[in-house]
């Protein structure tokens, strides 16, 4: 088996730091106990392990191929897609009014993850659809929804997102797809769209696509812009499938990994316009794209997350049986398996660290979601959007570039075999790389952390947060053992950087935004990496009441160690960011432009 | 033009820093003034930008292919390879003796990068050859030296190194080719030899390869390896080419990067034995092979410098023309070049500093080798020889682990543009990663470092390394500008870490060696990142007065902008680094085997 869910970990940050069981005391969620998620993870691995996860190798050797504007996946992903759709996997997160099981995001964010670990450009495909029903759910006409949310759902049809054109990346106010109104009330789309992912293939009866575009006579910028639906074949009235739209996938990318995901370049009415429907209102286009790019932002951090533990594994699994040179310590007579060696151990750990850390983190952040969004008090609510809202771009950044460093790490523990592609290694290093781009790269979500989620409320959530990691210090300093001792060390040092950062940022953002954006990334790099070594400190603490319980001894004591690693190995990288951000910024833009 | 000689940069790291004057008054260099130094930099820009730099993407595209047992190089690498041999480049640092120009290694170092910048593939051909160059002159009897020198220095005939076996990769203890004896003092070879870069191709007329293997009979482990001569083609007495000698390509390997150049699975005496030549004497391969592997070591850290400098340039000439989104402080009304936004800025500045860090670092560690090889005064040889050995795991190590994160930033410029293969920045990514492994994984450089290099005269040249950085400090302390002061505090603070880290490792080696080498890679990068620091902090102080004095004032402004870059974001890193070595050893080996 080339991948194995780590459903142990994933249930213990359930429980134990995403409370699962508080959840419970929410209504819409009153029946999924921890039981029914390991039923559900068991369930979801199965297919994962056995299904998807042996497609990845083959994605990657025999990508999707375009000829004459028809998209071919891998041999094997249109029938492993019918098998994910048919055990509802698509439809895990919505409600159940579509077809959908309505399970909590804390559940689903695991599957997710084993998702992505198994396959991460097949996952991709889902990814984008759950983005496009959670558009239409929120903006779309009961219509709208009643016609396509079920098909979405039930894997017949999939979504995509299509935003990108050649000059408007980032900056989406550069956007000139244009819409033309029919009297019917449609629209006609003319425009290009790129990067548009399983914008066109072949495991779907129909695609269906969220466009942005600019309603004729719209304001400039981001203002003017509206979303469309554009299926691929236009939907009857009793919902079979019409004639073909004009929307055409040209060509697709040439990538340097994800490479079975076909990114698709798409023509909207060279042949007389695309036929759309507005969503939502006009120019309010944006607004919900943000809907769909928060969900999908969330779930590329949980990629990273999937990219980096299956990485581990094999790297694992690689250093236990790759045998090479005497232990520095002398305590094997002959040569050793590489596991052995320090080193190797650290490097091991490293990715360990982060890919539990990140776990505990996005869980957590899933708990948050899940209460914000169904909880009976409105204060609770909102208290835990705020948390949520702060933790995305957390979760998305920094989840996403741990796994650079977690892929590389990887290829480096198979030596000379890394780089040689029949191994594998070097597949997830390949792969890995677009996760810092795509839904907006690091910058991106640097960006969002520092304007919309930090300067906007003068850092009262950082703040408010830097407070609970304060609590958490506090219950440490109560135990007596060596790895809370090096935690309590690390998370308190690391916590009161991430205070000076933060004041910095909510102080200078608009005195001196230049000084405080040149430091955004870092800030984002700091924050992610003491939100995700607070939960490690929590993991630290139950996991030790646990071992002294008799609970489950091997697992505990693995937490306890990978804990005390992660405070002292990444929580102390936590000084020289806040050095960096806090004095640093004038050298990062004093150097004249013509001197580049 | 896709790349750029960064020739005045080199020239002034051979000035200012590797003291290129000083090196003059040593009667072998005597002719090797600064005037000569530019002109054949001037020389050697021309034939890398002009020649082979623009079959970089090539090779990428069209790599080097094996059918029958013959490898075929990209398309115009043999002509490229042939103007090359006929500009004198192979000989560049080889002695006039055997044909070659007897180049200070000052000035040959920055021909190796650019040649590496240019191609990184290509380059590698020469990189082996200079190795085997290198071991026949120092155990070759003088009649292999007249035999195979000459051929080898004008580029006739190429050279490989064949250590790795499938078994023995980092251990060389596990080498089980052997020769046996033949009664004409020669010997015959078999076994298997995996990862030869270059071991087969079309670009030179022989090849000759060098062959770790052991006598029948001699003892196991390192001590019983010897070394021969093996040549693709018997030579006649007369020079000319006899049999097809019985080392063949059974196949080349599928790769991540660095596709163009072939890297063969070599089969000795399949077919009745093949004929070898025992370099020097039985058993003392390994020493011979440490010849190679060094002057290889230190051209695989100047590979990092290329390839880093490389993709700088590319991603800097895409931030320049790139339009995307308003500037942050609202400087300007619309959309700008992405140059202007400080994140882009902190990439590019990132890649910059590590860049002109390292080399700084290797120019001035090349110094130190034409030195210590052809000084008059014996101390003076012995000091730039512990210097040198104690630089050449840094530039290696450290060189090579920068240019990860340099090539990631180059992609990450790129935005989603930087993931498709055409725009070419994905290829320095990919290439990238063998460097931290071939010629010794980083791990194996850092094992020299602790154990040769600090732990073996109880840290002594390293911490007289840390004397001349605090005699640096001391000048710092001198100057009043906010760029001084700043490298001044970030400097003394990144050297005390250090001096902790030596401390540590020197004398807890023998009691602890786990913990030691738990340490030893971010000991690697520590010191690394400091000796570079270092460099940039004199680059500093010269470019300060320069400035003063009217010198160059764009180039030297730069200087200093980068310098002060390198000092609050690079240097900045030493103080984590140090508490994870000293105060984390613990926990990379404290969690349980069972639990990986």
């Amino acid at each position: 088996m080339t991948y194995r869910a780590p459903i142990k970990d994933m249930l213990f940050g359930m429980k134990e730091l995403a409370s699962l069981a508080s959840l419970q005391s929410i209504p819409a969620f009153a029946d999924f106990d921890l039981d029914t998620a390991q039923a559900v993870l068991e369930e979801c691995a199965k297919l994962n392990e056995n299904v998807i996860a042996p497609l990845n190798v083959a994605g990657d050797r025999n990508p999707s191929s375009w000829k004459d504007g028809v998209v071919t996946t891998t041999p094997g992903f249109k029938d492993a897609f019918r098998q994910f759709a048919e055990g509802g996997w698509q439809g895990l997160q919505h409600p159940a009014d579509f077809g959908g099981q309505g399970l909590p995001k804390t559940i689903g964010a695991a599957c997710v993850e084993m998702l992505n670990s198994a396959n991460l450009s097949f996952a991709l495909c889902p990814l984008l659809t759950d983005g496009a029903i959670e558009a239409l759910l929120t903006a779309g006409t009961p219509e709208q929804q009643q016609t396509y949310l079920p098909k979405m759902i039930d894997g017949t049809w999939t979504g995509t997102m299509n935003l990108t054109e050649p000059q408007a990346g980032s900056d989406l106010a550069l956007v000139r797809t244009r819409a033309e109104p029919l009297p019917d009330g449609s629209y006609k789309i003319f425009g290009t769209k790129i990067f548009i992912t399983y914008g066109e293939h072949d495991m779907a009866e129909n695609i269906v696509h969220l466009v942005l575009a600019r309603v004729v006579g719209a304001p400039e910028g981001v203002k003017g812009i509206s979303l469309f639906l554009v299926p691929k074949f236009m939907v009857n009235a009793d919902g079979s499938l019409g004639a073909r739209n004009d929307a055409h996938c040209v060509s697709i990318e040439h990538k340097m990994g994800i490479k079975a995901s076909p990114t698709a370049v798409l023509q909207f009415g060279d042949h007389g316009g695309a036929i759309g429907y507005l969503i939502g209102q006009e120019n309010r286009g944006l607004e919900y794209m943000f809907i769909m790019m928060n969900a999908a932002r969330y779930a590329v951090g949980v990629q990273g997350i999937a990219v980096a533990e299956r990485a581990y594994q094999k790297a694992a699994s690689y250093a236990r049986d790759r045998v090479q040179s005497r232990p520095v310590d002398g305590s094997l007579p002959g040569s050793a398996a590489i596991i052995h060696h320090p080193d190797v151990r650290r490097m091991l750990m490293t990715m360990r660290a982060l890919t539990e850390g990140c776990r505990a983190m996005a869980l957590v952040a899933a708990s948050a979601y899940d209460a914000a969004h169904q909880h009976p008090d409105a204060e609770v609510r909102k208290q835990n959007q705020a948390f949520y809202e702060f933790l995305v771009p957390l979760v998305k950044g920094y989840s996403t570039e741990m796994s650079l460093e977690v892929t590389d790490l990887g290829v480096q523990v198979h030596g000379g075999m890394g780089f040689i592609e029949e191994t594998g290694a070097a597949q997830y290093y390949r792969d890995a790389k677009i996760l810092t781009i795509y839904e907006g790269t690091t910058a991106i979500q640097a960006n969002d952390l520092v304007g919309r989620k930090t300067a906007r409320d003068g850092g009262q959530t950082a703040k408010a947060i830097a407070a609970q990691i304060a609590a958490t210090e506090a219950e440490l300093a109560k135990r007596d053992s060596a790895a809370s001792k090096a935690m309590l060390k690390r998370l308190s040092a690391a916590r009161l950087a991430l205070i000076d950062v933060i004041e910095f940022v909510a102080g200078q953002s608009k005195a001196n935004p230049n000084a405080v954006f040149a430091g955004s990334v870092p800030y984002l790099m700091l924050a992610g990496n003491v939100v995700a070594g607070w939960q490690m400190a929590r993991a630290l603490i139950v996991a030790e009441d646990q071992l002294a319980a008799g609970v489950d001894a091997p697992f505990m004591a693995a937490k306890i160690a990978t804990a005390r690693f992660y405070a002292e190995h990444i929580l102390a990288r936590a000084g020289g960011l806040r050095d960096s951000i806090v004095e640093g910024a004038d050298s990062v833009t004093a150097m004249s432009l013509d001197a580049f």
